[in-house]
């Protein structure tokens, strides 16, 4: 297998602009690596089978829980556990960083005007 | 489940000073995400069975593979496919952010001197 090249996440960011519609940059054990650009409320939902890691590149960004709101800074990050129903939110346009295993809804087990299926591989 | 919280990065980097020293930050889909910090040139290996993924926080910093130096600047990031031989490199401190199947030693398939086992959990 040749050797990979580097992921230049600031020159995928410049290549869109629409607002909550992840593009997969890479692969990862079967989870693909997604950036996005996003701003205001996104819908209540959960992933059933798979954990969904945010990692905040830019922006006032957040994740709502039923038990409240967690705040993330640029360079902060959290892991919403399976199962756990949440929704992001931003103060603002905001780039975010995610993982979701290989072909998961962006919505979860929850459709939504959100939903977004064969994501775009930039 | 509980809600989860956020992984502050900045703080957790600031907890540890040794280098090639990897800290488990959080898990993901059976992964653990790992930061450290490191400097000059870590050892040639491969990892048999995980892919491994690098993003770097700040430095100067690359990975060797057989067929030449991939750098990576701050905010770019790599995915070294399982079984891909790589040595990591940092032209003065760095800091990387790291994701390994749970339990995958640092060195992969060839231990060296800079083997870490059993790594603590921040």
């Amino acid at each position: 297998m040749s050797a990979p090249e580097p992921i230049i996440l600031a020159e995928k960011f410049a290549s869109f602009s629409d607002h909550w519609n992840p593009r997969i940059v890479g692969r990862y054990n079967g989870n693909e690596i997604r950036i996005a650009k996003v701003e205001g409320e996104f819908s209540w939902h959960a992933h059933a089978d798979t954990d969904e890691l945010f990692l905040v590149v830019s922006g006032d960004f957040g994740i709502e829980f039923r038990d409240g709101l967690r705040k993330l800074a640029p360079g902060e990050m959290i892991v919403v556990p399976k199962g756990t129903e949440h929704r992001p939110v931003a103060n603002g346009e905001c780039k975010i960083l995610m993982l979701d295993r290989e072909g998961e809804p962006n919505t979860g087990m929850h459709p939504s005007t959100y939903t977004r299926t064969a994501l775009e591989t930039l």
